[in-house]
């Protein structure tokens, strides 16, 4: 009888009901209020006398089991699990698209002895529960890691570039990455500066709910990513998650646009002063921007290459600046500060940014606003900044500054031409000057 | 003549044409532009043949001058300043207000020396460009600091926090304290910690645009915030600036829920978790909030005081935990940890976390999402990180949670009170868990 962690009274009253870890419970309290879930194993931070079950939202919660408490097998066994069916045959007349699986929800499914989701599924898996994938593309899957995305760094961004720009060479016509959300943006900044021009859309795509969830994007999302790679007449590095709109579009992000807006609901994916450069209804994709990058366009640059050496920094009220010359001591060789409003800092900063930048460092402004842009010519404090030798980098996001520095430090070790290439756009990072950013939506 | 920083042939022609700094000027370039605006001396880091001018939006730009660049004299001396009138006599019949001036640009002006913005203001020259406000309010108007809000400190809240107090005991019916937009949201948290359940309102304001500006948002801001200290049924320590629906529509945010989310535009200020507690429409205040504390409320507590040994952090791919224990070695009591998703880090921060908490350093996790509550139970790596002694801070915005942190620091040097502090909710900086945390608007 499995029952990891339970013990004393708690204990013998799941046995004598017979139940183990997977089984549905009903638990009735002594004030009235029921709970239906599956039974996990005790939590080690969970007091002896709770029982943990997972809900069918999919959420835990712990039950405080006193005098009085109710409990009742409902089913055996574990809730319904994905089929693994074969893959049925795949239409040659499609286009051909690489699904490449790093890990995440939308490759995952709970485990149900400890009740947390493990980036455990195969790509193959997701195939076989999405079936209409098979109407939009003949695709070869693969699962070329199986972490979670906070787990991710400048590494994987090579190994996932690496194998992006192998699947653009063997000639597949989309390429589309499942990946964990909670740093997809991050990565999708890195595959846009690796991967220049691309002749085919490259699409990172997630989901806020696993797969086993009512309420899951996990089927949604993937078909609108797979409808970007086969169809869409642009060839750009983005993100197909939830429009806020409507459950049954999707927005296309550019990879160096997007960021997640919100923990947990499904449209947590938002282009940032900017709008979505498509959306995808209906099986077709609906081109929002202007001056995209063709499909087949012909001056498509391998440029991977990150050099960890890179630091992002938030400036709060009493921070003082000290914490930058630690880490430049320790190696560190650029900063990315998210300043407050237009780019500023304390005035106590300037003496020692003047300092880091005539040795070499380079530090680059943003703003923790979220929206807007970085202007450091409107205050005395900003034009001090200027004068220390701050780079302001725009209305670029913080995350995407954090990524293409990594970029750039790897291209140069020379000031000037780190500068250069960080106000260089080179993936759309920079907007046009032309139209005011808004505060979306 | 006043040509400070001009050189060589622009400054021949400027002293030809019998131009100085403040001067209305028409610059014609070669290829055709025109440009209008007051000349400013030589930012030290434009180059030695840029002509600067502070265009009349409020923006500078350098116009390179080349040959055949034409410029000419449009107007002389400075543009029109405010007229520093004396404040009329004051209506005996309403309601007191104090209006405490702490700097930024609502008390700022043009240098036209160097076009940038000073906070030079005095509370008075408002008062006395914005006449209106002397039919909502008796106003007593003084200057407590002069400063760029980036500069604030702990030391400043405390300032604040006190001079707020003894205007509360002196029998004010509000207190409105103008304030720098950068970090308002910070001093606001503040406040809301220090200044428990008041029995006046205590409004901050602020301006995005100068009042030289004609698109200030200075007297409207005002206007507004006087509203609410004088006439809001509510006593809450909160934020006034332009909802972003409507110009003529100012919004009440509660101190611990709002945030500076665009860098430039009048509608920046938004409250996140949460809807505004109220609007100022035409002269009155519509309650948007249900349970606001009450003004006359009789439990008023003053509870200053912030230890500035906490430390916010932004989590990031690649990012190494070592800076923790830097930090904590150089006296860092606790941390503010701005995850990924609904509360993240990379597991390699796992081990050392586990060893500071043991130590008795508090690290408390946000989200770097910007919207929504972090969920620590749904992932693994969640739960190995409370595990580890995370406490997670539900859906408190991470600069509110440093100001918290430093606020709880002061009260108790054990780290069981601590959490137990950051964990109640004293000023409404924890959401009710019942309603959904969306995506706002």
């Amino acid at each position: 009888m499995r029952l990891s962690g339970y013990r004393g009274r708690l204990r013998e009253v799941l046995e004598e009901i017979g139940a183990e870890e997977g089984d549905e419970l009903e638990v009735v309290t002594p004030d009235g209020q029921t709970f239906v879930g599956y039974l996990i194993s005790r939590p080690e931070y969970a007091d002896e006398d709770v029982l943990t079950i997972k809900l069918r939202n999919g959420y835990n919660v712990g039950i405080a089991f006193t005098e009085g408490t109710r409990v009742r097998r409902v089913a055996a066994g574990r809730p319904p699990a994905f089929t693994r069916g074969e893959i049925p045959p795949q239409n040659p007349s499609l286009p051909k698209v690489a699904l490449v699986g790093t890990g995440g929800t939308i490759a995952s499914r709970v485990d149900y002895r400890t009740g947390a989701v493990r980036p455990a599924m195969t790509t193959e898996d997701l195939i076989s529960v999405v079936r209409e994938v098979l109407e939009i593309a003949r695709i070869d899957a693969e699962v070329l890691l199986s972490v979670y995305s906070e787990n991710m760094t400048p590494k994987e961004w090579e190994l996932i570039a690496e194998r992006v720009d192998r699947k653009i060479r063997e000639g597949y016509e989309g390429v589309v990455i499942a990946h964990g959300t909670d740093t997809m943006h991050y990565t999708a900044a890195a595959l846009s500066f690796a991967l220049q021009r691309p002749p085919v859309p490259v699409v990172l795509v997630g989901a806020q709910r696993s797969s086993d969830r009512p309420s899951s994007d996990a089927a949604t999302n993937l078909i609108g990513a797979l409808t970007v790679a086969a169809r869409a007449p642009f060839a750009e590095v983005c993100v197909a998650m939830h429009h806020w709109h409507s459950d049954d579009v999707i927005a296309v992000h550019r990879g160096t646009r997007v960021v997640k807006l919100h923990t947990s609901s499904r449209d947590a994916f938002r282009s940032v002063n900017a709008g979505p450069i498509a959306l995808v209804r209906e099986g077709s994709v609906e081109v929002l921007a202007e001056g995209l990058n063709p499909r087949g366009s012909g001056d498509y640059r391998y440029e991977s290459g990150f050099d960890g050496r890179a630091y992002l920094l938030k400036f709060w009220p009493g921070m003082g600046p000290s914490i930058l010359e630690h880490l430049a001591s320790e190696g560190v060789r650029g900063f990315v500060i998210e300043g407050t409003g237009l780019g500023h800092v304390a005035s106590s900063w300037i003496p020692v940014i003047r300092r880091l930048v005539g040795d070499g460092v380079f530090v680059g402004m943003c703003s923790q606003c979220r929206f807007g842009r970085v202007n450091m010519n409107v205050y005395d404090n900003g034009r001090d900044l200027l004068a220390a030798g701050v780079t302001p980098l725009d209305d670029m996001l913080p995350e995407v500054a954090l990524v293409k520095l990594m970029w750039a430090l790897k291209r140069s070790s020379d000031l000037g031409e780190i500068r250069r290439l960080m106000l260089t756009r080179i993936a759309g990072e920079i907007g046009d000057r032309s139209e005011p950013v808004r505060l979306a939506p």
